[in-house]
């Protein structure tokens, strides 16, 4: 008869100790494979308990499979031998902590936005005025390319503002470039070669290449990609930064697009991926139109993101297809719901339609362009004249501090609490021929853009 | 000399109508490659605007490459000729409407959730608490894993509720399976096979075929997947669903999980792939601890959603790694930044940590246990003896009408508005012996379950 430690004083009721001390005794052969265990009137009466608690323990030993009941003769040992060498307790490592990073007091980098003015108290109320009660039918699974009246507030968006031209059905939704550039993927079909602007935004680079993307270096010149070097690859796709490349800052003038479409038209399968990561931000006149709009052979693959205009943690991206692209997308991208939960989705088609994101995004121009055109002025006060590029637009500028041990230089500016971006980190391949600097200017003050600047301004009478 | 046509009462500030005059004029070719333009001074005059309006125009022309200013000798037309050929407007097409589904008063659809029960207040409430003014770390990028403290709180859950071993840095957060598989298979690499259970989920197996994971359709019996069926391909992946099967709803027994198990240790390479869907819902006895925690062997990819158990439109589910594999993923997985945002991280967080998610699973259990016991009463009163399987657990049961022409059946009951689905649709290849239907019990009210089955019950009279 088995023998069961009762103990009415536990926390697990009585028919779990039961079949807890049943399954151990199988699982370690002392209850053999086809044997016969008490009928569950016996095994009451020999436990004291209610006939019920056995018929729950046999009930779930038998859901899991460890025991078996044959009709009118009783309850039997199932086959479960290959467990028995199994039974060692896992060991648990050590929690793992978030791993702390390198801290500078002045770090002038590229990422990341300006947080202090998003409109907290707006994206509140918005996600509050959409959780009411009954609007249950947002917990329910949307469309796979993304919401309709979402898709309709950035078709406006880009039509007015970027030139786009564009239609519902081409926009689909996602949660970031990579899922963006993984959907394209499985809509080309395999075997894709890119070719790349070198130097580089090392994201998308990295993505491209984790995605199985043949991946094709392109020198650039001051109009941006070589069209030129680009014709000597076997590159179907381009993948470009038009508005402000990243890192150069270089905007691509319009005979250079025109170039580029013609190398697209050239071929049945080539196409352009457009990334317009940060043209809402132009400090002097007015933003530069999309290369897509230029576009009338269906060849541009638009892609845009809400990461820069609003904030890095909004998770939404858009890709805007070539016509003829859609239903080959369709086809494939209807097994991946869309990955954008739709409360977000809500939130930023009211964000969007209610003229909150214009006001927003005129608000940071001003931020940034007091910002921008600060580190400016600050950067002309160096000791050696300083060569700044890629100014006027984006996020960040370029400045060539004119020295020649760079070592020197960034050992001692960390030294002193500044992070500047050398730019031969974005190089695919090849080095530049002078090292420059990457100075982002979104999430510092003008407080500190004046110190770190002043550090900098030291550290170069220093070695200089 | 240029002739602009400024209008002061136009919306366009005056250097933008000069600007486009100008764009127009060298779009066309009416102003050549080569001309020079006139000096900002003599335009200026010539249109009686301010001197500034037109260093605008010609700023904002330059910018966009239709012009170039050569140092001390003014402003010429560059290069733009590739554009001529472009200038049609694109005609767009009318908008897409939204695709209306066929709708049936009663339909018994497997997929989704009873959303009225769904606990708005306290999912606004947690928002509220979270998006204080000076919580603007959840708009900064976080760790491309999942945030830790989700992690963390998804660990305590699955060790309690599931028996799985595991330790934060091996799960992975994403927005639905279709992005972990994707995860998944960037880290195994190509070349993929896996055995999946034949009928299967046609979710999972539309994403698996789509990713490039070769697909072999193994046989199901009693016990759920064949091991000795999945033994005779060359698979090296097991996509299993042991704790309730979908479709079939068959429990994987602990002697075929065992099986499994050693078929994976058996080679290098081979892995289970553990969907552990809609383990939540058990009616009868304690849950069916996971497959992983049986595994001492680092061979089971665990896979979890809170799709079922909280809502759809949540996406976010989550990957265990075994350990070896971890190292692999990150190396991989950290181009991919976290495809949920963070706010939804948040709020999944606290509505786990705080209880939440605990005392909603209990209360769901109560009303699906309520409905599939009222489902399996309103079954026993057909005309004819109604075998069902799957019963006890998930969201739907299996039920054999014991009946001959299944195409009528059908077609009076969806005259009648009534759903109910054919597991052959649930085969890649073959047909069952016998077509047997899937009821999904979650989205109907009682009283739609009575008035529905009473309808299948009508039709049973009328054909047979």
């Amino acid at each position: 008869m088995l023998i069961v430690g009762l103990d009415t004083a536990k926390k697990e009721p009585l028919y779990e100790q039961i079949y807890f001390c049943i399954k151990e005794e199988i699982r370690t052969g002392a209850l053999p494979f086809g044997s016969k265990l008490p009928s569950a009137r016996r095994l009451a009466k020999h436990l004291d308990v209610s006939r019920n608690t056995i018929d729950s323990a046999y009930g779930q030993l038998a859901a899991e499979g460890y025991i078996e009941a044959r009709p009118k003769r009783g309850f039997f040992v199932c086959q479960v031998e290959e467990l028995a060498e199994l039974d060692i307790s896992l060991e648990l490592e050590e929690e793992e902590a978030e791993p702390e990073k390198e801290k500078f007091p002045y770090d002038f980098s590229p990422v990341g936005v300006d947080m202090s003015q998003f409109p907290y108290y707006i994206w509140r109320k918005l996600l509050k005025e959409i959780m009411i009660d009954d609007n249950s039918e947002l917990f329910q699974k949307g469309n796979f390319q993304g919401d309709l009246e979402l898709r309709r507030a950035i078709m406006y968006y880009l039509r007015q503002s970027r030139g786009v031209h564009v239609h519902t059905s081409q926009i689909v939704i996602g949660s970031g470039m990579e899922n963006l550039l993984f959907l394209l993927r499985q809509t080309l079909g395999e075997k894709q070669v890119v070719g790349i602007e070198n130097p580089v935004y090392t994201n998308a680079h990295g993505i491209l290449k984790e995605l199985g993307f043949g991946i094709r270096p392109i020198v650039m010149d001051a109009e941006g990609l070589s069209v030129e070097a680009l014709n000597q690859t076997d590159a179907n796709l381009a993948y470009v930064t038009p508005a402000h490349q990243y890192p150069t800052g270089v905007v691509m003038p319009v005979g250079r697009r025109g170039q580029l479409i013609r190398w697209a038209k050239e071929k049945e399968g080539r196409y352009i991926i457009e990334d317009d990561y940060d043209s809402e931000f132009r400090y002097h006149g007015k933003p530069i139109p999309a290369l897509q709009g230029l576009d009338q052979n269906d060849k541009v693959i638009y892609m845009g993101t809400f990461s820069k205009a609003i904030a890095p943690a909004i998770r939404i991206s858009y890709m805007v297809l070539p016509k003829k692209l859609v239903p080959v997308y369709q086809k494939t991208g209807k097994a991946f719901s869309c990955s954008v939960s739709r409360i977000d989705q809500k939130v930023l088609t009211l964000f969007l339609s209610e003229g909150h994101f214009e006001r927003h995004l005129n608000r940071m121009r001003n931020i940034y362009k007091e910002k921008h055109d600060l580190l400016l002025e600050c950067l002309k006060e160096m000791p050696l004249e300083v060569c700044v590029f890629g100014q006027g637009a984006g996020l960040h500028v370029i400045a060539d501090f004119q020295i020649q041990n760079q070592e020197a230089f960034q050992k001692r500016l960390k030294e002193e609490g500044v992070m500047i971006y050398p730019l031969s980190l974005y190089y695919i391949e090849g080095v530049p021929l002078k090292e420059q600097y990457i100075l982002g200017f979104t999430r510092m003050t003008k407080e500190d853009i004046i110190k770190g600047t002043g550090k900098i301004k030291d550290v170069l009478f220093e070695i200089s």
